[in-house]
């Protein structure tokens, strides 16, 4: 079966919410075998994270998670503004939550759930950092820590962290520098 | 800062939608600085991922994803239903996208997107692969794909797959088989 024969059809939708963060869709297809069915999609306008290394560790960030009602230890991360770009998104992000900018290097670029949003996260490497806060979101509350890199990368390997593009941003970055 | 201090406490809610897939809600939250703001998120059942290896090939499965309107190579993964477990979430899951029944081992649990929904994947490796097909759902169009094992390595170090859970699967279970 080829793409063509793949495809689903939009044959119709609605907006059902549209909040401060998420839309979300409901849209009536027509799939391959001629029936029809609904997809439910959180249209997200991007995000970023960073790995941010410094004299071998890498910098991090101690958060409360609403959604999963617990904190996480994950790299510096958050979403695009209107109209920014990724990598002016990142050097924002960096200094939002770590107060550090750096020479950023694009690393790779992947969808973080494509069944049900079309959340694109692109990942940088941020090195040569020298200190140059922004005032963080005033609904974020983070504490910095920086771990030495080669004890994150076998936390990544031993699934200490829970977050899925802080192990994916280690071990990719991790295959990169060894 | 300890936890306690980070901690956002709900002071009231609404489900604003409750879909086939997703339930989407908005919480009213008090923030540690006593200021009060709301926090959308996407109710998720959870979901598992697997890593299948067969003969130094791992199963991966092409399928159009219709939130990202593109298909995609993933390693097979689906949601959990209501009162099943990951691990027979894992093994009816492989038999509907692959027709394998594996022996199963779980690497990894982790946090696909905390930032906004509470979904969380488990991650199994499946070997000793026998052929014990089940009917795929029937929205479902997939396409399996024998892939050599150290090109699917290569290929996630090199970004050349768009999904995270299929780079971080891969670059885990090569940590821990090389």
């Amino acid at each position: 079966m080829n793409e063509e024969n793949r495809r689903e059809e939009r044959i119709g939708g609605e907006v059902l919410f549209e909040g401060r963060m998420l839309r979300l869709e409901r849209d009536q297809v027509r799939l391959p075998n001629g029936l029809e069915t609904s997809r439910e999609v959180i249209r997200h306008p991007g995000a970023v994270a960073i790995i941010a290394l410094q004299d071998q560790h890498v910098l991090m960030v101690r958060q409360y998670r609403y959604a999963i009602a617990q904190e996480t230890l994950e790299i510096p991360a958050g979403k695009l503004d209107p109209h920014e770009t990724p990598l002016d998104c990142a050097e924002r992000e960096l200094r939002e939550e770590t107060g550090y900018r750096g020479t950023m290097e694009h690393i790779s670029t992947f969808f973080t759930t494509p069944g049900f949003t079309d959340e694109l996260m692109h990942l940088f490497l941020a090195r040569d950092l020298v200190w140059d806060p922004l005032t963080p979101d005033e609904d974020e509350f983070l504490a910095v820590e920086r771990i030495p890199w080669g004890e994150a990368v076998q936390s990544a390997q031993q699934s200490k962290f829970n977050d899925a593009k802080t192990v994916l941003g280690i071990l990719l970055v991790q295959g990169l520098i060894a």
